[in-house]
């Protein structure tokens, strides 16, 4: 079975977030799913979604730090500068961090480590609310009459 | 229902192409579909595929000079030398950016933001023609009658 | 068809490895499926998994140096440091290549280009064993008699 939608992110200044929870209360379809894959693909380019640790915060915000010392704002041969210092750089760190994540499901649940996370990357300094389709294909649990749930 | 297919880019020069068309005059099947998702993988370790803007020329030139600046020529502990000083730098690059990408489809099209496009990332001085494999999975679309099409 | 089943990679030392063959004699089932997609996601925030030259050792090399400068240990600006010098830039470097990877079956086989290989990216100075989720989906090999295998 095939299941997709669209759903939205609230809006965030720039940084590093940890959004797996904000993503799983609008997908409570994936309880029904024995075995699948799921797909996000964000629909901006100064935005991006990466997989990584769930518990420290400093994780996230020295994120942030080293992606600004990657790729730094202001730079003398960047070209694409009149929508602000901080976009040409957001362009960067989205295809450095990627545009979608695939997660396997298995019995119901994302079947992520124990310590893995999704984070929304915000490249820009007042990110607006983000889209997101999600797209989840599987097979649906079996009840214990033999029929699908 | 499953389509797969080998495409080719046509040889380019190195840097950063909007292939968004390119790609999808190859693909007629996606109209027939209305949910599913498109696996694009290259076949090359020194080219790669990225999602990013779609509109300014000027974004894509500004990639090739940061991605070099990040990834340098001619380091002197690069080992892997023998095949040019673009070489090995275009391993690297390919994997920063990723072989494959991941595209969903709703009814008949990519659901891709408004400005996102499909990037090949040529990292060699001379490409040469470069190949894809598309690997698309979902539902055809259902016509009037309740056929599908 | 679906198939899911978590494997696993021997622990190794900090580096980059080819690891296709390991992963494949773990994967018998590839061999029954004419057309699909495997997806393998790595269940860690500090090793990852990327898709690059399957030849010249030299490259496995080089990429473990250029990483190390990219993303380099004991910067002063970090603040998730007690974890050891290796924890932080593991967790970038994981985010830099990704934590899964998709790769195309045909005809019984994966289908990567001629010099394509998958790599185990280990960041950690001395890495546990490390757990994949592999989800393969995709339709099975008819017989000449016209009975899937």
């Amino acid at each position: 079975m095939w299941i997709q939608k669209e759903i939205q992110l609230k809006a965030r200044t720039r940084g590093f977030y940890l959004v797996t929870e904000e993503v799983l209360k609008q997908l409570p379809e994936i309880a029904d799913l024995s075995i699948g894959m799921m797909n996000i693909l964000i629909k901006h380019t100064s935005a991006s979604l990466t997989i990584n640790e769930n518990a420290d915060p400093s994780v996230r915000d020295d994120f942030e730090a080293v992606f600004n010392k990657l790729v730094p704002e202001n730079q003398s041969y960047y070209t694409h500068t009149y929508e602000g210092s901080d976009d040409l750089p957001a362009h960067i760190k989205s295809s450095l961090l990627g545009s979608s994540i695939n997660i396997p499901i298995t019995q119901g649940a994302l079947n992520l480590g124990i310590w893995q996370g999704i984070y929304l990357c915000e490249h820009r300094n007042h990110g607006t609310s983000r889209e997101l389709v999600v797209t989840i294909n599987g097979e649906k649990i079996l009840m214990n009459d033999g029929v699908s749930s």
